[in-house]
């Protein structure tokens, strides 16, 4: 059995790496997916395929529905979502991703620090599981596998 | 026939009391719910109902759990969400109320100004209709009703 | 015990009108809903609410997300879907709506000159019933109430 | 991950041909399906099954059976939808393919030339991805498998 | 609560008429629906609406289409499924109905006498109830509503 | 708006009433439904419908399917689930009626006294809300009404 | 591509054995299921596992609850459904699993003599393909798969 | 074809490793998931992945979070769920999966002694099959895949 897992959150730095490295130390069969993390590229991906667009706003309204392609078609096939949340950043995409988990009826693990409590704390009681590292959120997985 | 509309969004100022006036003065046929507005009360209605609690964060929880009753009810008997984005706080709950509303297939109204489009490409994506000010929101509603 | 009846079909004549006087004069015990029938109002609703846009392509984006909150809304409360196709016209939103109603399990009726057979045979297959007027549709409905 | 496409459009020229080669050249891990496009074959289905049918609405009859048997099955196995519109035909089977895309929440990619904007506006606005060439809709689905 | 209740079974004996009297003097809040239970009107609703057909095959094509969309939109509506098997008759419509029910999860109550009971074991199976008479299944409808 | 509420629980002593006494006075708009709690009843109603038994197993059969459409009927309409676990009895019916309530998405309420959280705290976990008493749930559900 | 293809239809004589030998001379990617159809077998099956019942009652509600455990399981994987009709026996199982192909939007192939036609009426209107001979039921399978 | 069989129990004894060695000598194509079966890992794991908890309760809940996780995970991926009632312990948890398994539609089958017949006289109601040992289960899953 493998399990398809989504990595929701911030697309600036390159903490999925990180994710998928320590899943590979495990050797978990786990595949993962999740929205583009080439931030660059995410953003210019409308004009990519679309072509130079007349201002900042349809530009961005380009990209928006190619990475909505993306994303909407991973998730359908995910059996789990990570969603990690930071300090930086609006993150509003990742609490969308949350939400759309949450309806799916799919599994969250919510990973954030202890700091964002607060502002997380529906977020939270919603998730299935609450973490403070990616390595809890890895343990966490490799127990859906644990034998005993 | 009558609507039952969800507002998410912040519950830092009386935005909805306005919202809930101009629906009023054009006497739309709308029955309008959403999570506790008066800060304080969402805040305290763990300790209000449970007691106090050791902490902070268990304080925290237990406030989410009945916020979470209360939105996911109230989320469930919606027929349209309206979700309004400002430039002050997190705003995660609205985001994750946005993604529920979109993975249950309820048609979402998305309220921002301007400036906050990039922010909110994505969401802006999945929603149905993309307003700036709540007057816009309102006569979208009211065009679901026009007769000619 | 009352049904909601969604009319799907072009907007460029007062068909409607003449499909709800025949259910009241049988006075049926039922309410129509459908997309906005003032052609020239539905294709401006969108600089109407949102004001000039740039061009017309923006102009019809503008347009179309609110028309489409619209009938998404509608259908939603729908327990019978009728779809009438004519000679004139495009009708491609009159197909979609078809195609809703089917993969949402309403039950659909198709009304449409014997001339159009070949083209809508799909439709027509997928369709709970067919017939060719207005006043065939109706007796449909009436036969829902019948008691004997 | 491979994930399955299905092509909705017309069925008069060997457009789906090219689409599948462009696909290839880009070694994309996609199975493509749709409707039997050879058109004679398409239209005497019925016939060739069943035997020879009283008159041509029968023939219809009978063949749009047999159509919608392999459609139906064929698009409950799709990840995502791509609906082809042009200048010819009436294109009704493209718009309630369309529409029952739609209406189960797989993504539809609407790939259609300027000029019809108008009249495509609806299901543009429902639709995850709208553009021009096929080209550009075969670049959207790679950027689904794309690693950065 | 007023609860609307299916009844499914043959058409060529008045039964359904002494089962609502049942309820009556019962004072039920239900409300029965079905199909349309004149038989000789079942039979030529096709005809009446569309006119008269070349052949018995398509007359009874056109009547089950209209037949399937009263049941079809009334079963929709049923919080209840009650089917009545007797001896006499093939009864595929009410073994149809049985198994429509079974898969959209609407509680079944079988009624059938004893000697039926091993053609009927397996519907008999995914019933919630099994009675003999009408009178014993108004006893479990009653029953819903019983406060002590 | 009224809601529904399905109060699950062991049938030996008369807490339900009281739990409607607090909502009464409350004045809150909610209708709650339940099993028979009428134990005596509960156990008799195969019989009672069904004529005597050969014994005591098929007794049981007889009345859990009857106790089983009412409490599925009722379910079905239930916005809200409380469940209450005591330290006496089984309570084999709460522990399934909550785990269809949480497969159906239904928020639940579970009711229970510290001492029983060990062996509870699966289900608490998938519970919306954990409360130790009556009155607090009816605190919570007056939250769902409150307007500030 | 492979597809589940379920058949329905009475266990009394081999039918099920020419079906499968006429898909394989064909080589088409099909795996049929279906109940068991060794009919001593499925008579037997309860007191076969539970061992001797009582009488004749119970050791058909036995057999039938193991019946409907294998049927359901196999429905449930099913892409397509097969339900052969024939003059003898009473097939109110063969009905039944029409029934729940129709709820469950698995599209259904109703083979049946023209003689049976008018008490299937019903059936055949809610089937996607009406044919008369299992020849013809596979090549509506075969034509799902053709490239041209 | 593989069936995944999910093995719904208490965690005290080692049942689950005789249930697979059955189904192992008989060859079945099957793979068992369920809950850890190492007790005393499924009460520490909270602690083993989020560190040392402040209190017996805080410790309970944050391994009942990380038990929901892998339950829910592998309970979306069973086709049949296996539920054993035994003499010993609360077995709430039990109750909450097959409560879970009815509302997912997913066939059930309970295994009980007799002696516990009274008990769980509705989970047996609900449940596809009921047995009183492991050894039967094992026949009745053996019978799906049956030939014949």
């Amino acid at each position: 059995m493998r399990l398809t897992v989504y990595l929701a959150g911030q697309i600036h730095s390159p903490w999925r790496k990180e994710f998928k490295q320590l899943a590979e130390q495990r050797k978990l069969p786990v595949d993962f997916v999740g929205p583009m993390d080439n931030h660059e590229r995410s953003d210019d991906i409308g004009e990519e395929i679309l072509g130079p667009q007349p201002n900042a706003i349809l530009k961005d309204e380009a990209a928006s529905q190619i990475n909505n392609l993306r994303t909407r078609v991973l998730m359908n096939k995910a059996d789990v979502v990570v969603a990690v949340f930071g300090e930086k950043y609006k993150q509003w995409n990742t609490a969308m991703d949350a939400g759309i988990a949450i309806a799916l009826n799919k599994p969250l693990i919510l990973v954030r620090a202890k700091e964002l409590h607060h502002a997380l704390k529906e977020i939270a009681n919603h998730a299935q599981v609450v973490v403070e590292t990616p390595e809890q959120a890895i343990e966490a997985l490799a127990y859906i596998f644990a034998a005993e």
